[in-house]
C-alpha cells in the first residue's frame, strides 16, 4: 500500500501515520496545518518511507499532484468543530463538502479507487433510536457539522458507484488519546489549568456521549481495510460505525478528569439537556457490524479519557500553539 | 406573503409563480435562466405583484440583494439532471450545495425564516423499503444529484436548528406536466419526431417509476406552507414524499406516449436493469404523512404523462430552445 493521508499531521491522522509506518506501508502525508502541529510528525518524518506536502485540500492542481503514485487515501482533514460551526457557517461546506470533493476529484485523476472516510455519529442528528446502527431511519440534521459529513458521505458513495471505486465510511463517536487537542477533556483540562477549584460544565452535566480510544479507532479501521470487505457492486461503499458498547454523561467525564489531576472542583452546569445549539444530548453507536471483524476495543471509555489526561499533562504546550 | 422563488423560469418554478400570483401573493422570481425560458414568464409578467430579477444563486451579494423585502422562499433553481451528472461532477455540487447555502445565508441576512425546498426521491438511493418512507433506513448515495439534494436538505435542517427558522423539505418523485422540459417524456417525444417508427429505452423498460403532475405538485406545497404543519423546536424541519400511489414501467409509459401521437414505434431496450449508472431501478414512495394533510393527487400518472405529451405537442419550440 502507498496511501495518502490528508489530516496527516492531526490527532488521529499522524496517529494513523505512525502506525502506517510501523507495518511498513509507505506513505505521504497531506495537511495544510490549519490544526495539525509538526510535532505530531516528529517521529514519521524519521522514517524513510514518509513523505509530507504541505496543502490545502480547497488547491485541487497542488492536491491531484501530491497524490499522484498513491492506491489508497485516508481521508481525514476536515473541520472538526461541531460545537462552533454556526460561528462560520461556510467552514464545514469549504473543508468538508468541497474538500471531500476535491479529494475524489483528486483520486479520479490519479485513477486510485479506495477511501477510508472519517465520518461521524453526528450524522444521526438526535437519533430515536439507540445504540443507533447504521441503517437508522433518516434523521434530521442538527448541526452544521454533521450536515457537512452527510454530504462528504453522499460524494464519496455516489462517485464509487458512478466512476468505481470502494468507500469504507467510518462513522465516529467522539475519539480520544495520544495528542487529543479538541473536545471535552482538553477544555476541562484547560480550565482546571486556570481555576483548579471550579469547572464550568456545558449542558447540565446529563448529556450521555460515547468516547473510543484513537488506537482502537485506528485497528478497526485497518482491520476493515485489509479485509477488503466493501460490499460488491453496485454499492461499493461499506459502512461502519465505531465506538465503544456504552456512554458516560458528562459530569462522569468531568470528575474522572478533575480526580486524576488530584482536584475537586465544584462543577458549575450552564444548563440545559444540549451543550450548544445542534449538540446530540445521547450519542451511543450500535458496534454490531465493525464487532463481527472480530475487532473490539481495548480500552473503556474511562481508560480512553484518562490517557487522553495523561497526555495533556506531558504535552502542555498545546494549549499554547493551538491555532 | 412576498414570496421569493428561485428557479422561477423553471418548470415547476413558473407553475408556482402563476398559481401564488392568481391566488393574491406578491413575488418576486430569481433565475439565472441556464434552464428556464421567459417565455413561461409571459403570463406572470403581465401581473403588477411580479418582479423578476436575472441572478444566479452562486452570486451570494446580489442574491442577498434581491431578497429584500420577502418572508418566504421556495427554493426550487437546481442542476436537476441525476442523469448526465458523471458528466459534470461538479455542477450538482456547485448549483445545488454550494447555491443552497447561500441561499440560506441570504435568508440569514435578510431574517427570512421560512423555506420550502424541492428535494428528491433520488435521496433514497435504491431503497430497500417500498413504498419508501420519509424516514427510510440511512441509504446509500447512487448519484450525485442525489448526494447533492441530501447535502441541500441537511444544511437547510442545521440553520434551522442553529439560526432559528421554518424547513419544509419536498421529496418529489418526478413531476410531469405543462413546461415539462425535461426528462423521460421530453426523451422519447424528441426521439418519436426525428424517427416515428423506432423509439430507443434505456435500460430494459422494466424499471419502475413514479410520478406527479405539477399541479398536484404544487397544491402539497402549499396546503402545507400554509398550514404551518413545522415540527416544534428544536427540529423545524418537515419532511414530505410527495408522489402518486402507484408506479409505471418505463415501458408502459413509451406506448402511452407512442399511441398519443397517434405512432406504433419498435421499442429497442438499451439492457440491463438501469437506465443508466446511478439510477434507482424502482422509485415509489410512501405518500402517507402528505396524504395526512387532506392533500391527494388529481391525476394519475398515465394522465400526467398524456398532459405532458399534449403540452410538447403544442410547444414544440421548447426542443429546438433547449439549453
Amino acid at each position: 500500500m502507498r496511501a495518502f493521508v490528508t489530516g496527516a499531521a492531526g490527532f488521529i491522522g499522524s496517529n494513523l501515520v505512525d502506525r502506517l509506518l510501523a507495518e511498513g506501508e509507505s506513505v505521504v502525508g497531506w495537511d495544510n496545518f490549519s490544526t495539525g502541529q509538526e510535532r505530531f510528525l516528529a517521529k514519521a518524518r524519521r522514517q524513510p518511507n514518509f513523505t509530507m506536502i504541505r496543502g490545502d485540500n480547497l488547491d485541487l492542481p497542488a492536491l491531484k499532484a501530491a497524490m499522484a503514485g498513491c492506491d489508497f487515501v485516508f481521508h481525514l482533514a476536515a473541520s472538526a468543530d461541531v460545537r462552533f460551526g454556526l460561528d462560520h457557517p461556510r467552514r464545514d461546506l469549504e473543508q468538508n463538502t468541497i474538500a471531500t470533493h476535491n479529494v475524489l476529484e483528486a483520486m479520479r485523476a490519479n485513477r486510485i479507487e479506495r477511501i477510508a472516510f472519517s465520518s461521524t455519529g453526528s450524522i444521526y442528528g438526535e437519533s430515536t433510536v439507540f445504540p443507533t446502527p447504521e441503517d437508522a431511519p433518516m434523521p434530521v440534521q442538527t448541526s452544521l457539522y454533521g450536515a457537512s459529513k452527510v454530504a462528504c458521505e453522499g460524494l464519496i458513495s455516489a462517485y464509487c458507484e458512478g466512476y468505481g471505486g470502494e468507500a469504507y465510511l467510518f462513522r465516529f463517536v467522539s475519539i480520544l488519546g495520544e495528542r487529543y487537542t479538541h473536545g471535552h477533556v482538553y477544555d476541562f483540562y484547560r480550565q482546571l489549568r486556570v481555576q483548579p477549584d471550579r469547572l464550568r460544565v456545558l449542558g447540565d452535566g446529563t448529556q450521555r456521549k460515547s468516547y473510543l480510544h484513537v488506537h482502537d479507532c485506528i485497528d478497526a479501521i485497518l482491520r476493515v481495510v485489509r479485509a477488503r470487505t466493501a460490499p460488491a457492486a453496485p454499492h461499493r461503499t461499506a459502512i461502519y460505525n465505531l465506538g465503544t458498547d456504552s456512554w458516560c454523561a458528562v459530569s462522569d467525564s468531568a470528575r474522572w478528569i478533575a480526580a486524576a489531576l488530584g482536584l475537586n472542583p465544584r462543577l458549575d452546569y450552564a444548563g440545559g439537556i444540549r451543550g450548544w445549539a445542534g449538540d446530540s444530548p445521547f450519542i451511543y453507536l450500535a458496534t454490531d457490524r465493525i464487532r463481527a471483524t472480530g475487532w473490539k476495543p481495548q480500552l473503556t471509555i474511562e481508560q480512553a479519557v484518562l490517557r487522553s489526561v495523561h497526555w495533556l499533562r506531558d504535552n502542555e504546550w498545546v494549549f499554547d500553539c493551538r491555532t
